[in-house]
């Protein structure tokens, strides 16, 4: 029977970082060494109270239990942290091999001057070792006609910009193709350097199990290049409005948005001064009691929680038993009675002028035909470009 | 005086299902013998964590308590539930006469690799014994005068049929007739069906208490043949608006959503690519870290409750710190406050277009007239109908 | 100094009332009496399970705890609470003489067949001591006035009627004044009648305390006299309507809302239509799963919140994993995205026309002047109606 | 290393203020001595249950905490709280070295008639030492900027009124340039009052650390400052409007808001009585039983609430089970579905006539160009006034 091994990669880090004007004295006193940033290869972090650079005093566990017990106990008992410490760090790295994830794991306890422990966590499961099953592999064939397309397209759009210049980039949807061209091969570059870079700490953890190594950096670039697909993957949803636009009455109401975007961005900037304007006063009013007054942003995000309908009116009435509900039916009366009523109002009118003009013209191009002739053009035409191309 | 008896058919089974991967070893060691789906005449099911057949280990506890203690602690010794075991499936039925409900419990224990226990629970009261009391036959009498009318409708669609052929289904209220007679001969079957099993499962139950009876798989049609009546009043409800549109008000309102439908259909499109987008996004991007976003489907209903505005946004606050706000605010912008205009504006235009139209006709039909007229066409057009027919 | 005296009324009456079905066992017995609404002069309540008329068991415990406990054990051991009982209720009055207010207090135990407990209340703070502070003597000055406003408003509505006749009743400000008229005699009346049946009940308390005396009745029509004034108050608010259409402005808002009313009002129709058949679906489909659902009514209710954005979208997933998030899409979809902009379109198409039409008419008479010759005009009048009407 | 200090300047007071009518017994017993508001200096403030003025009975602990404790056993075993006792505050600041700054804070309990303890509290953190770090040294900088530009305005404002005199108050923007002036000329002062008291306050605790002083005042104010300063911010922002109307299709937007003001105006008026209506209705038939109308104002919030979506319809089925629901649906109905909708067919409405009229005006002034008029203009139209200024 196989037996269901969890392997548990449980090599960890507390790093201490202190605000620098408290890292003299350890200094003075040699009893820790403080590290920089670049020593520890670290990157530094935004927790809830502060952001912290990668640097700090640190200490590495050892795999028994036992071992690092004495190691804890020591530092307790030398003061470890004492009233200068800002913020611990703890940072592990376990691996589940049923699924075939690493998961970075960085606990944080931060203590601010006020006093109280502010704890807070970072937790970023990735798959690190990609291609390992048989359905791994399929993904990586994906992959592989992916990287096919997108050189398919680098070379179609060098010609295209090579024939149009200037004019190229003057078009909305060529831009877009641009960008996700070049999100594309930044997300392919990054794929092979994290393949490279995964398989030479897995060498190095495999060589040499008691040292610390550091998946937070990998794991970070993991995640930022998860984002770059889902941007990508979002900016081809939507190109489908470029093929979309053959239908009458699909035409109709692209054309309508297209012709009302100069009105709904004028109005937007009228808004969001208002909004803004409205932000600004709850944070300068209510900041110090409410929290969802506390920072400017958050004072942004309550007021847009507001206009629709999740939000916390007892907080604001508790901290300004007058001013919080008069606040708070301005802004409902005003922005939501009044200003909303706007970007419909826009889009109303615009509807109507644009059904008046398209009324007259002829309908319902068929779509199969339309994408047929394309794809021949697109094809023939690339032939013929390659063709050119090569023969300079 | 009556003593109120519970009468509780507490017969009850555990059966547990392993994964595919781990059969042979049991099948090698035969401690425990396998039954397929087919064996246990169980289906499958789906629960939180994953799908599983109905297949599995399976043993029965007796009646008594002191002997289902002997049966458990066996298995426990024997490590019924070792490292291999996927889900625990403990299944019985109770009883309340009461208020002659039975009660089909399925309590679930998955144990996936990934470690933890996750328990969830399917608890399915049905009306299994249905003609008791006086009460349950007039509803007998319900269900008789329903059928006369299904049969009643069904000659007369055929008829329709008839005359019309392929004319007929083009009509909307003709397709729904048809929807509608289906559904009702489908539950009609169904109650006639599931009244005779329930006696057979009854008659078992009576002769030989001490034997597990599976009330899963009635209790599930029973759930469906709800469901299905459900979705046949529905339709019901929707016909009435057939005989509505009289009135030049109501008429004009109709033809509004019917003439709207179109554009309305069109647009429906092109909001569901940006929204789709958009959920694409939000699951790529904070799909490990908020739950609301963990898979496509969560994706797709959160955005959809943004909209009315119930939403947990400190969650995707704390899944990104700055892409959250960003992609809220976004979101919110483009489809609270411009795309979900659009459906106002298309059907505020149709609606004085149709109001336009409308105002030169003539007023206000009476409807108890229309009804005496249309019933009595009905009734002689049947009646010469049948007559043809029975003349053939 | 005052002492400040808590003069608690604590005269305590529990009485069980069974389901008919259980009583003849009692009476077989005779160690129970059954008393009957009549006797008990109770009155029936509804519970969260269940609707119970006044009749039951009873017994009142006494004003010392001892004599109450002896009691409470006697009725213990006789099996006071059995198999049999499907509610007992516990009934007491408070007095806090400080703010000199009664609280009638039902303490209600229900206990289904289905087993378990399900405990509700029912309390009502009510002032029955109504006249006994100086600010007391304030309230009955204006109540005195009140009565001479009605009464005047009284003679006032019956010369019109008088005059009128039938076409009085075709206004719809002459048929609200009539129906607050109504409500005020009503509530004048009830106030008056209020009052000395508490002179009585209290003259009854202070001559014997160890008897239980039943406020439930009297503060049950307190709560209703509540009711109406509320509701009389409302329709003294609607009644401004009719001062406020000089203002142009004014005028072309009551008018557009009037002049759509009747498209509104068939449009009405036809959402709730639809309206009630997705109630009736979620009603058949979730109701046995989701508490939202449980009710028809309920199930109503849930869908006008879902309207508003506050439901409980988990429920309905938890209810049917497919066709909940189905259901509520489609939902959303029909009727917040499409259905409910038809009020809008109705309301906006009107407000054009009314606009339009009014636009030639005279602007602003002004208010002050207005109700300087209405006053006028209504004080000679009535003289001379009083005049002549005496006259005869 | 620089030891993290935390000045705790815990000089406490505790005041008890009673109902008058209870303190001649105190007067009588001369146990305690009253104190007057003016006698303490304090002010009256608005708790949970009722408003207290500023006197009362008060007591100032120590520094120590044996003393303090003599103290407090001292007033228990005198029944310091008593029957009479309404409220009792305890007073304290705290000052926190580290982010200097100082916290005032009140704790109160409330002991209304009706009994039990209501505990609330008011905690004003506030920046009191303001120069202090480089960092407040830059904000000192910006603030004399600020000052010198105040004068500046003042100036050009008054010499503005000269010239203009009456007409000068017609134009909203002038009127604006004027409140924000007498906000900031309000600020400024208040500043400058508040840092001397600051220091002669500072200066008292620091010659006799055991005497209780009082910072409630001084960050009363410090509460309101902020209030204005909010205020005078959020007109700053508004003020950004006077300068956006130059572009088309700005204008045409804030055009639409300024024709549609006076109907929406009238509309907010018929709006509003409906709305206070049913506030009414709500606060007279469910204020007893749900906390969400328990008073008008309460009552007012909650229909505002129920708008957005923000509500708790349990509490309302749960007060009135029949009408409460129906109250529900015939609020959401009138006012959600209706005449909410009468906003966005006015602003619609106006948005057509308004771009109908700008249609043909000309197009797009460039801003950057108007804004080097403009400051041209000002400045030597400024030096020119200025010139004849004082010339005279």
């Amino acid at each position: 029977m196989h037996v269901i091994r969890i392997k548990v990669l449980k090599i960890s880090i507390v790093s201490i970082s202190f605000s620098p004007i408290f890292q003299y004295r350890f200094k003075k006193f040699r009893r820790w060494t403080y590290s920089s940033e670049k020593t520890l290869k670290g990157s530094g972090m935004t927790a809830v109270v502060n952001s912290y650079d990668g640097g700090g005093y640190y200490i590495d566990l050892n795999t028994t239990m036992n071992s690092s017990q004495i190691i804890i106990n020591n530092l307790k008992n030398n003061l470890w942290i004492d009233r200068g410490t800002r913020a611990v760090f703890i940072d592990f790295t376990v691996y589940n091999a049923n699924i075939n994830l690493f998961c970075t794991v960085k606990l944080i306890a931060e203590l601010p001057p006020t006093g109280g422990i502010v704890p807070s966590y970072v937790i970023r499961p990735v798959k690190l070792v990609r291609y390992n099953t048989i359905g791994d592999f399929v993904v990586l064939a994906s992959e592989i006609i992916f990287c096919i397309f997108v050189i398919y397209y680098i070379v179609e759009e060098i010609l295209e910009i090579k024939k149009l210049r200037c004019s190229y980039f003057k078009e909305f949807w060529n831009v877009l193709d641009i960008v996700v061209l070049l999100i594309s091969i930044c997300c392919i570059g990054f794929n092979i350097y994290c393949f490279l870079e995964v398989r030479k700490i897995l060498d190095k953890v495999s060589t040499n199990p008691n040292v610390y190594v550091d998946f937070d950096f990998i794991s970070y670039w993991q995640v930022v290049f998860n984002a770059a697909t889902a941007i990508m993957v979002f900016f081809a949803w939507i190109k489908i409005f470029k093929y979309i636009s053959f239908n009458k009455s699909m035409s109709q109401l692209s054309s309508t948005l297209g012709a009302s975007a100069k009105d709904l961005g004028g109005f937007a900037i009228m808004f969001f001064i208002i909004f803004l304007a409205f932000a600004q006063l709850g944070y300068l009013m209510f900041g110090t009691q409410a929290v969802d007054f506390s920072t400017y942003s958050y004072s942004i995000f309550t007021l847009f929680r507001i206009i629709l309908g999740d939000f916390n009116f007892q907080a604001l009435q508790q901290a300004n038993r007058v001013l919080g509900p008069i606040y708070f039916i301005l802004y409902v009366f005003f922005v939501f009675f009044v200003l909303l009523n706007m970007f419909l109002a826009i889009i109303n009118d615009t509807y109507s002028e644009v059904k008046a003009e398209l009324a007259d013209q002829p309908n319902d191009i068929d779509v199969a035909g339309y994408f047929k002739q394309v794809s021949k053009n697109r094809i023939s035409v690339l032939h013929i470009r390659l063709l050119l191309c090569f023969n300079k």
